[in-house]
This record gives C-alpha cells, structure tokens and sequence, in this order.
C-alpha cells in the first residue's frame, strides 16, 4: 500500500488509535485528533524527516502541536511510527505514563510542552530561528494549530516574526474544524478569514479540504519548496471525522466517545501500519566561534548600573562562548542587551515589542541546545508569564533578565516599575531568581546562568550604584554574603536595597547598634542554612510589593523553627508614582533612613520586651 | 482663527507645550507627542465631544493614548481645553503631581492606566462593547496607538473583537512616526502593512499624512460616519516634526530636547489657544432590569463544585443586579459562566481564547461603571498578568474568576494546573484573594465580589466538593472561619485542602491529638489577628506552588511577631503531570493523608522538644 491508499488507511489509523487512548481514562480530545489525522498520515507517511532512536539528531525536522489537546493524535503518530508500542499508547493520561494529557518533554520526541494554547506557533518560530540563523541547516519545523487558538494575540505574534525573518523552513498547519471548546469559532469555516490575515502578515498561504489527501500531499510539497516566506495551510476539516455520532456535532470538545467500540467499526477496525520515516540526512550545525577574552570588571567604589553590566557582562560571554545567543523586547538600549547586539550581531534577535514572542523564542532555540538569554524591563515579563510557567514545564533553560525594577526608576511612573517580578518568578517550578546589587556581582552571576538548568532569572537595575565587591569574589548560587558584621539587628536585602542598608548601618553605628548585613543576592535558592543561624530580630527590605518576594523568602526559610528571631518587612505599600528615585524610595520607606528606623525601633522593642 | 488655520496653530500649540512639560524634569517623550500633535489638534478642536467640568458624564467621547508615553501631548491637550493650568502642566513628572510620566485615572480625564504598550486599545474595545451594548448611547472611542506597540498580540485581540463585534464607535489612529525606542520599526513608513493587516482583520482602514490637517478631518469625518465596522486611521508622521534638531531622526526617543527654547521659537513660540471643547448632547445609558430573585443554597453534605457554584451564583447576582456583565475566555462550559450567559444575554461577552482583551475587556466596562466578571481557567489569568497589573494601576475594579486550580483537576496534566495564581494575584496592589471550599461560601463571596474595590480574584475547583456550610452563613472579606476546635495543632488551608484537613483532623483524634482546622477562604487581605493568636504549631496546605500562596500568606502575619509557633507548610513541590486527582494530592502530601502525618511529626518534635 503506498501513496492515498495508505495515507487513507493511516489517517484512519490514527482516529481510531485516538479514540483508543481516549477510551482508557475516558478522559482526553478524541473529535480534535479525528480532524487532524489525515493533515498528519500525509505529514508522516511522505514528509517528515526524523530519526525517532536518536531524538536530539540536530538535523531532524520538529513537529510541534500547538494544539497540544491533540494529543491522542501526536502518541498515535508515535505509534505509526514504531516509537512507542500499542501497549504504551494505551497508557494515556495514566498516573505514571510519559503519555500526560497534554505532551510534554517527558517524552523524547517533544520539544516544548504544548496545552496552554497560543504557544506551539511562537515556540515553533524559536526553532525555526535556530535552524535558519543559528544551525544553518535545512531542517523544516511542522507546527499543527487549532483554529480556535488564532484568537490568541501570542499567534500574531508569531506571525508576525516568522515572515520578518523569512522563516521558510516553517509549516503551520490549521486544523479549521469549526468548533472551539464551548461552541463555534468567531470565523468557523470562512479559510479566507485566516487566509488573508496570514497574507497581510507576509505569509505564502494554502487552502484546501483537510480530509482530501491528494490536496494535502500538494500542500505539503508546496510549503517545504517555499523560499523567503513561511507557509500556513489552512485546512477545512470536520471535528470528529469518520464516526457519525460526533462528526461536526457540538457538545463533543474534550469528551471520550460513548461507544467507542461502534466507533472504531465504523471507521474499519484497527490496523497496525508501521511508517518507515525517513531519517533526515545527516547534518552538522553551524558553531560559532568563541574568540575568548574576559569578562568586564569595575572598580571598587565605581558607578555602575548592573544593567550595565548585565550588557557588558553578556557580549564578554558571547566572546568566551559560542553557544551563547540574546534577545530582547525592543529596549535592548535600556537593557544593555545591544552591547552583546554590536559584539554578536549574528547571534542576536530582535523581538521588537513582543514578549510572549521574545520567550517563546527563547524557549524555541534552547531545543536546539543554544543558550538563550532575554531581556526586557522587568515590569513586561510579566506579559509572558504563561510563557515562562509553561517554559518550565517544557524543562526549558532561558535565561531573563528584566531591567528597571522598582520605584527606584523615577519618573516613569508605576507602569513601568517591576513590583511583582520576585514573586511571580518565584512561583515558576525549579527556577533561580537572582538580585545583584553591584557590576561585578552581575558579571559573575550572568556568567553562572548560562549552566543553570530551567529557568533562571536576574533582576536588574535603573541607576547606577556604588561596586561593592571586588572583581576576584564568586558568587555562588543558593548562598549569601555577609557584608557587615553585627549582632543586634540583621539587615537582609538585595540589589538597591543592599546600598541603603550600608548607610542604614553606618547611622545605626553611631547610635550604638551593630547592625549585620547581609546581601540576599540569591532570592531562590536561598541561603537557609545562615538565615537559620541568624538570632538577632531581621530587617528585610525590597523595592517590591510586599507579597511573594524577598522578605516572604525569608519568612520561609524561618517558619518552620520553633524558636526564631522576629522579621519586620519592609516593602512598597503604596502605589507609587512619579517623582526623583530618592524621592520615591523614601516615601516607599526603603531608603538608608527607613531601614535604620525600622532598625531602631525593633532594636528598642528586643530591649524593652527583655 | 478657525478651521485649517485653528489646527495647525494649536498642533504647534501642542508640540511646544510638550517640549516646555518635559523640559522640567528633562524627562519624557517629546518626540514621540511631537508625531501625533496635528493628528489631537483635529480631533481635540472638532471631533471630540466632552464635558471636562463632568469627566463621569455619560455621554462624554473617550480619549485613550495607548501610547501612554505620548502623555506631554495629552497634558497638553488638557491645557489647551482648558482642563487645567500652564501651571500646572509644568508639574510633569513632579514628585506629587496628578501629571506623572504615563496617564493614570489621578487625572480625573484618564480612564485607563497606559504606559505598558499594547493596552489601550484592548481597553479601548472594553469602553466601546459598553457604548455598543450595555449603555447603549453615541459616545466615541478614539484610541491614539503607537506603530511600534502594532507588535503585541495584543494589539490583534483587540482588532479581532472590535470587529467581531461591530465596533463602528470605536476609531484607532496609529501614529507611524517609523521609530520605535531603539530604533526603526518592523514596518518602518510601509503604511500599508499596517492598513492591510487590519483590513484582513476587518476593519475600515484609512491611510494619510499625518501632519496634513485637512486630510486628517476628512479621516476623523469618515470614521465618525463609519457603520458596522471600527476604523483605523494609518497616519505616515515624523517623529519630532518641527524641530530639525530632532525630527526624523534617531536615538531621541524618550529624551528631553538639548535646546528646548531655541526648539520652540522653530516651532513659532508659545501659543495660548483654548477650545471650547464642545459638551455631547445628554444620553441616558440604558439600565438592565433587575428581575430580583434569590441566590441558590445548597444543602450541608452535598457534592457541588464551586466553579459551579460561582455560575448558579453569579447568574442569580445578575437577576437580583442589572449592573453585573460577565466574560468568559471560550470556556464557559468549564467555568460555569455559560449558567449566566444563558441567563442573560445580552450582558455577556464571549471573549473566545483571548485572555488579555477579556482581562482588558473587563477593565473597560468598569470605565463606563458596569460591574464585570471575567472568567477562565486559572493557569490561564498568567496569560492576562500584566493586563491585571495595569489594571491596579488604573484604580480598576474587576473581578476575575480561575477555575481548574492546581493537581487536583487531574488527568489533563501541569499546563491546566494552575500553581501560581495565588502568588500572583497576592502580588498585585490593592488586590483581594478569595478560595472558597464550598457552593454556599462561593455563592456569598460572589455576592461580595461585586461591592469590592480593585482586583478581585476568585478561585474555583474543578472537582465536587462536600458543602460544609449552611447556606445561612456569612463570610466576612478579611476573616476566616474556625470550622474545628483544638489546641495540639492547627491546620490552617482553604478550598481544597479544607476537606482534607477535616478528613486528617478525623485521623489525628484517633490518635488523641486535637487539631484546630481553620478555613482561611480570605487569603487576602488575611485574618492576622486569629493568627496571631495562634500557640500550638501550624501546618498549613495548599494545592499550589510553595511560594507566594497561602503558606506564606500565614508567614506573613505571623513574620513580625517575637514569638510564635513553627509552621510546616504543605504544598506541590515536584512538577505535577496526569493521573486521577485523588493520586495526584497524595503524591504532592497535600491530601489527608499527607496533612496528618505532618501534624503528627509536628506535634511529636514539639513535645519531644519540650
């Protein structure tokens, strides 16, 4: 069996596989597998290229499922082509299976976890960046869209980049069944109405019937010889496919069929057909060359921004390594990230002011084993929030770094000061969150987070303060610094705070309290072992709301102790405003005069309640 | 003076005006005012309709700058209607002053907060569903947007339901001045690009030069005469028009001018028009009838999930309140906001998977004073997070609603799993955080959402849980409820975790330890005072990440205090994936099981220690 009859028989193969895997758990999305399983027999059956044994072959195409609800599909696919057993495949949604409700990297085939919807396509325009600037080989990335994702500003978003870089190694596929979760879709099946917005977009565009395969066998053979453009297919197919109790009926998203069995008769009984794919010819992608040299220092004493040097520090490990690639959200002479832009052109993107794109695509060329960093200011990382919590799930390593946190930028105003960055990168699973206070801090810790696995976040400054340390001193992730001896008050910050607190210290000196201070730089993980030995009442103190950030830290490296010394928090209470850095810093009462009144006052509290 | 005369001489008016403002902090955007002056000039002198004496005038136009930045020209227009004093626009920037360094709702003429790009016109579609069709009066959106903010996804949620839904009340003009921060946009002057891409999009699309006054009335004359269809106006502009030292060129974004007086005598001097903006004719917005009725109750013992009760609820609000809108990102039927969609109608937007324009949406139907409900599941408010910051920002009162929390959703693994939503939403200004456990608690803190000042956030189950109150009980915001007395151990939790910690609180008395259970339904603001006065040992659970959830919440009230009892926290620590939600919490320890087993160690460490 070769040509349409077997890419009939595969397409019908995989509904009936779906509808199987569903029946399982009677839990899963047989109907949207049913209208995507012809797209994917021909995807299968003639063009990808993929070396199932050997997963991480860079010249291995991508099939990514931005409708990763689809799922009983992509395991069927597995299945056909011989990666996983039927026995396996009956595993799905099981507690223990790597077959989970939606894919995810647990599952050597995956690239990027996918059910948060929106972000197959942006992802899949990470890769297709890599393989076009960076791997420099001729690997194409499949990507199967739902048509109720369009909605989703994050798919212009890929549009949008994929036609400005001339991402012809890029397919996305739209499966236009009509049917969202709850109901129809605002265009159901007007193709033109995708159509054209992907052309506006600077797309090559296909329409066909998504269940004729001689149609979709030109489709696909017309996408992979595009040149300069990337290629969407949209696809008029019916959810449910095949089986006339659920074939373009409502009511039947994300619902195991009622009688599967009859099902499955209709649609001709198992088969077991087995694809041969076709192993990519071998390719070795490009390296660039590490022309070496070292990383930037400053003096002791010096002004510096550590934004500044995050940009500095970055183009001197773009030097030391090859591997080393940036991106930043159109700010990057705000971030510095230009400074590694002029050093590194080749290995630089612009994501202008997109930064669900700007991550995505992070999380995109770190499937291909580059290391990513990414910028913007901190206040707009939080537009790519679900980006970031679905990054880790992918068991992504990126690298952000968001700039101009806190009151402490001034006159810009509460827009554009990060107060919640702490804690919402805190609440990623597995991530590092790191505040340094000085250039050379910086520099060590930018240096570090290129071999930090998952997602690994460094939170920089507007103003230029004051180097602490010298250039010879590591530091090293998950510890602190001590950089004052005392034992009446701890004070315990980071970043700017940790300059306030030094002059806080030096007030508190001529009043007689020995204040310690110590440097938090490492927000998570955090240093439990000397916040543990600490006996002496804590001052914390952030330019951060006062929720999920460096003082409730603290608090949770303490809580569980039975006896523990008492944490007065200070933080940013009001919302602020416009007005000078010192200004703002003093009404939010983290300046050098409120931390040492805080300071006082508990010192004077300890005493009187003893 | 009148007419093309008038217009051009209050555009150079208002290019001067922004230089004077920004060059008393020398800080702002200048330039980016100086692009978009003639474009205001029209529009303030003919086209807007707005009493200034009654910003909350019904019938009042709305004036939106989703290029917040662009705020010199917008202080400058409220000069030049009058609105406020030349001394007053030389407070920009100011620490103290209304005129900050983006708009924000301080200034009684600003609805929304802008300043993070992407957003206005998001929010600016929310004002014009109000207009459209709940007020059901003729007052104009005009929304300035920026070119370089084009490349937010959010940007096309916004053109996709303004046009969805017939926005013809809605008319956005992109400033095209070619630059954005760092440089050249996407599309540089491709006007086109722009006009194409919203036309695909649906909307009526007009391209001009944007310093010729008179094609820029003709435009506004055709937008205001528009039916059926929102209109964009493409407006090729110069950055900085009118002074060579900066005009058209780069690297002057963001930056006061280096000769601002010799700026202004290019620019033809200081002027001093003032327009009689003119009133709108008096409208009454339509009201909805309140039907009255009562809210549902639900019988002790019975399985309910509260993401059901939230629906039976919010629909029963709707008929006793004809204020309350609802919205729904595309899973109603998972949410339960379809129980008020069916119920009324005509005050429900379906937003489909676009969780920024709902979020956005919601804000700017609370503009125009409705009372708006948003819903989705849970993981996906990460999605809308900054639109949910900035509506802090804006002084907005909405309340969103996230089901599907955490593992206990089960098969359809960690990218439905929301693990962080609490951390999150803690860390917003002003918020207020609810997780009820049961449909009579849901139903009443519904009841109370729509009386609560700034962001609300509900979170909903998937699962059924047992009703544990009767339907009698009031839940005050800020308190929490006692639901078991016991002085060896205190299990504080809420939601889910109630239930568990009852059926473990069971368990410990079998081994004679007394465990007071506490329903903390109010993680924010939180009942510190029956913390505090807590003496045995806490643990607290949560179906979330260990950070910024509730846990720390209990830190947090407890972190000041000299002396106080250790508190073990429960939460997920390992990344979740799928299986039966009963296999899930007793993997992450968070079920019964989980709950006392930690209660006992704590209570054995205590006593072994004393």
């Amino acid at each position: 069996m070769e040509g349409p009859e077997l890419w009939r028989e595969l397409g019908q193969q995989l509904r009936v596989d779906s509808i199987r895997a569903v029946a399982v758990t009677k839990s899963g999305h047989p109907t949207s597998s049913m209208s995507a399983a012809d797209l994917m027999a021909v995807l299968l059956a003639k063009y990808l290229r993929y070396d199932f044994d050997e997963p991480h072959n860079p010249a291995n195409d991508h099939l990514i499922f931005s409708k990763g609800h689809a799922s009983p599909l992509l395991y069927s696919i597995y299945k056909a082509a011989g990666a996983i057993t039927d026995e396996e495949l009956l595993t799905f949604r099981v507690f223990g299976s790597r077959l989970q409700g939606h894919p995810t990297p647990a599952i050597p085939w995956v690239d990027v976890a996918t059910g948060s919807l929106g972000q197959g396509l942006p992802f899949s325009v990470g890769v297709a960046l890599a393989g076009k600037k960076l791997d420099q080989i001729p690997y194409r990335i499949w990507c199967l869209c739902g048509d109720s994702e369009m909605a989703e500003g994050s798919m212009w978003e890929a549009f949008e980049h994929a036609a400005f870089y001339g991402l012809d190694n890029l397919t996305a596929i739209i499966d236009v069944n009509k049917f969202g979760q709850r109901g129809e879709t605002m265009h159901g099946w007007d193709l033109d109405s995708y159509a054209n917005r992907a052309k506006a977009f600077g797309w090559h565009t296909i329409e066909i019937d998504g269940h004729d395969v001689e149609a979709i066998d030109e489709a696909f053979g017309e996408a992979a010889a595009q040149q300069g453009q990337p290629t969407v297919i949209v696809a008029h197919t019916l959810k449910g496919k095949g089986v006339k109790e659920v074939e373009d009926k409502p009511g039947w998203h994300g619902k195991a069929l009622d009688h599967p069995e009859e099902a499955i008769a209709e649609l001709g009984g198992e088969r077991n057909i087995v694809i041969d794919v076709p192993k990519p010819e071998a390719a070795e992608p490009h390296r660039f060359e590490a022309g070496g040299g070292e990383l930037p220092t400053w003096d002791l004493g010096e002004e510096v921004a550590t934004r500044r040097a995050y940009g500095d520090a970055l183009a001197a490990l773009g030097s030391i390594r090859g591997d080393v690639v940036a991106l930043d959200g159109e700010v990057s002479n705000s971030t510095y990230a230009e400074i590694f832009r002029d050093a590194h052109p080749d290995r630089y993107f612009e994501m202008y002011i997109a930064e669900q794109q700007l991550v995505a695509a992070a999380v995109g060329l770190q499937v291909r084993s580059w290391v990513p960093f990414a910028s913007t200011f901190a206040a707009f990382m939080s537009r790519a929030y679900d980006f970031i919590r679905m990054a880790a799930i992918s068991q992504a390593d990126i690298r952000l770094c968001g700039s101009h946190a806190g009151v402490s930028i001034g006159e810009d105003g509460p827009s554009q000061m990060a107060l919640e960055d702490l804690a919402m990168l805190r609440a990623v699973h597995g991530s590092t969150v790191l505040y340094p206070c000085d250039a050379n801090q910086t520099a060590k810790l930018v240096v570090e987070m290129a071999d930090i696995e998952g997602i690994s976040y460094l939170r920089t400054l507007r103003p230029a303060t004051p180097v602490l340390y010298g250039p010879d001193e590591d530091f090293e992730i998950g510890a602190s610094r001590t950089v004052r001896e005392g034992d009446d008050v701890a004070m315990v910050r980071a970043g700017l705070t940790e300059h306030e607190a030094l002059k806080a210290a030096d007030a508190l000196a001529q009043d007689g309290i020995e204040a310690r201070v110590i440097d938090l730089y490492s927000i998570k993980p955090l240093d439990e072992e000397t916040l543990r030995s600490l006996t002496c009442p804590i001052v914390t103190a952030e330019d951060h709301w006062p929720e999920g950030g460096l003082g409730e830290a603290v608090l949770s490296a303490l809580g569980d102790a039975d006896e523990r010394p008492p944490v007065v928090r200070l933080a940013v209470h009001e919302m602020p405003h416009s007005g000078k850095p010192a200004e703002l810093l003093a009404e939010a009462g983290i300046d050098a005069d409120g931390i040492a009144a805080a300071a006082r006052k508990l010192v004077r509290d300890q005493v009187s309640a003893s």
